[in-house]
């Protein structure tokens, strides 16, 4: 099959035929239809996630069940599927607490468990797997935990971005905050996931909705999907310019691009009691200094938000149907739709952060 | 009457005659019989806490209701009652969604509004008082709001403590972080608040209460009150004590002393979706340090914990309750009682730490 693959750090993905092997105990191989690119795939190929080379990336996609491996019982070859970031292992003392996006054993290997044969591989040299997944490829051999069955009217490029983007953000507002009808939300970032976390915030039933960039087609854009305020960061300081708008802060301040300066402007924007979500991700080991009796005074929260809180196969086909019910628009998100030879493009277009979402087809 | 009055920063509070008014509209003159001495009142003595002198300290009493003001009709001379640090409005946001703690209006005059008559004076000259309460004094002139009226068989001495540090404690394991039957718990620092903090965890039914001071009278007095284990943070890195005895961090960590490093050990102690709860308040302005990744990748959250993020008219009864029913240890906690003329002596024992709580008892 055709994969396109990291050979080295911060060089064009290479378009080549790799071999992927039988879907063993508990595998399911998986026809790829659509992939997002993400902006986790870019830290991969700069050398943020440590991942090494060579290896195949994208973990945000849809596609149709070909084949599964022995024991698999809740899938079959012709369902729709979602893949995810995380296999969780469904009997941890997280997962059984309703939290498998927390199981410490989904993202201990992004690649395979030492030992087995490689998924992947060119001539016998092995390739490894991006969060058990590689979507950038046109076909996925998946554990079975890896996958969610949806219906099948749902259109599987849209379905790819409930993956991962749109599921951290809109999770971040429903599930980690949980935001009531009413409250008031700013959201800092309108990328895929910021905007999805607008989309949370619209659907939680948030009163005020204050989207925050720097680039005015996003802020057009967060508007068009929920955004009943925009504050356009280049105009000035987005704290006093929030805490103008509404007279002492907002209940919700989502942090959806994982700058120190804007964790600490979602801190500073949310009012007593209230909440600030962290759900970008800071480079590892950065610290970020916080005013510590501002939060213990007016008894503010930080909560940081991995994968929007989600239950893989609780929430994603509600997902689904909110999109089918018109609730999550989803095609106002994509910006391009590309093929895989054309992924190096998608990732220049995403280092000049235009793009909201760019989705991989795959013509099979 | 007789007062404790501080008339300048940083020199011992002057025993002086005192002229306190006849209560007005929506106010009560109490009679104190006791009150807690808490590092809030060495805060203001130091400046930490800015109310400039003359006033008159003290914030954590109990006493007796002498005289009701017009259109007062929840007391009546003769009334059993607790003084609170804060005069909640009743009708603003904070107020009406159950967080009369955060009550805008409760902390921003610690004096009187201006314009008012002062209602402590000495010769005509104004005298401040902290927190509407001023309990260092033999009566208590305070907004019908500050006063929680208890059963009468509850000791006023044991009662004033529930005032301020042990609602504090108790609240921030009940109320801000509501720790489950089972759970596992750290408390760092073992003073009023903290063994407070272990009492609540206890209540609540933890499973693991870990206490850490560096005094090993206070770990000594933490284990009588309900801690299961006890680090002496002068042994090593508590963080990495935390993570040997429980393999993998706490579901729940309290920081009850306010200094930076302990704040970041309560973060780094707590395992994924774990909670570290600053209690203690760090002095305003200081910015203190966090690993944010570890933040949103391992799903932690920051809690804030004000005044044990309690409803002085609802939860203050139910701890009176508690020690009544021997659920809830007060007397171990008091490590003095003291006459209010000895109360320099008791600011000089509280700066070398070694006290749990020192209480002034008033003949009257």
């Amino acid at each position: 099959m055709k994969a396109a693959v990291l050979r080295e750090l911060n060089a064009p993905l290479v378009i080549e035929d790799v071999t992927i092997e039988k879907p063993q105990a508990g595998e399911v191989l998986v026809r790829t239809a659509a992939s997002g690119i993400c902006h986790s795939d870019l830290h991969v190929i700069e050398g943020g996630i440590p991942l090494p080379p060579p290896c195949v990336l994208g973990h945000e996609p849809a596609g149709v069940v070909e084949e599964v491996g022995e024991g698999v019982t809740g899938f079959a070859p012709g369902d729709h599927v979602i893949g995810c970031l995380s296999a969780w292992c469904g009997v941890c003392e997280l997962c059984v607490s309703g939290k498998p996006y927390l199981c410490p054993g989904a993202f201990t290997e992004f690649g395979r468990p030492i030992g087995t044969t490689p998924r992947l591989s060119t001539n016998g040299d092995p390739i490894l797997q991006f969060a058990n997944l590689s979507s950038f490829a046109e076909q996925m051999l998946c554990p079975e935990r890896s996958l969610v069955k949806i219906r099948p009217d749902m259109p599987l490029d849209r379905a790819a971005l409930i993956g991962c983007g749109v599921t951290t953000g809109l999770g971040a507002a429903l599930h980690t905050a949980r935001v009531e009808p009413g409250s008031s939300c700013a959201v800092i970032a309108c990328g895929g996931v910021g905007l999805a976390a607008v989309q949370g915030c619209r659907i939680g039933g948030a009163g005020r909705i204050i989207a925050i960039d720097n680039q005015p087609k996003k802020l057009e854009l967060a508007q068009q999907l929920g955004a009943t305020h925009v504050i356009n960061a280049a105009d000035g300081d987005p704290v006093a310019q929030v805490m103008e708008l509404t007279g002492g802060g907002v209940d919700y301040a989502f942090e959806c691009i994982g700058l120190a300066v804007t964790t600490q402007q979602a801190v500073g924007m949310i009012k007593r009691g209230g909440a600030a979500v962290f759900v970008g991700v800071v480079p590892v080991g950065q610290m970020v200094e916080f005013h510590v009796a501002d939060i213990t005074l007016s008894e503010k929260r930080i909560l940081g938000s991995l994968m929007g809180s989600n239950r893989f196969r609780v929430d994603m086909p509600r997902y689904v149907d909110f999109y089918l019910d018109g609730r999550l628009k989803l095609d106002e998100m994509i910006s391009a739709r590309i093929g895989l030879e054309d992924v190096n493009d998608a990732f220049d277009r995403m280092r000049q952060g235009e793009m909201a979402r760019q989705v991989i087809h795959f013509e099979h």
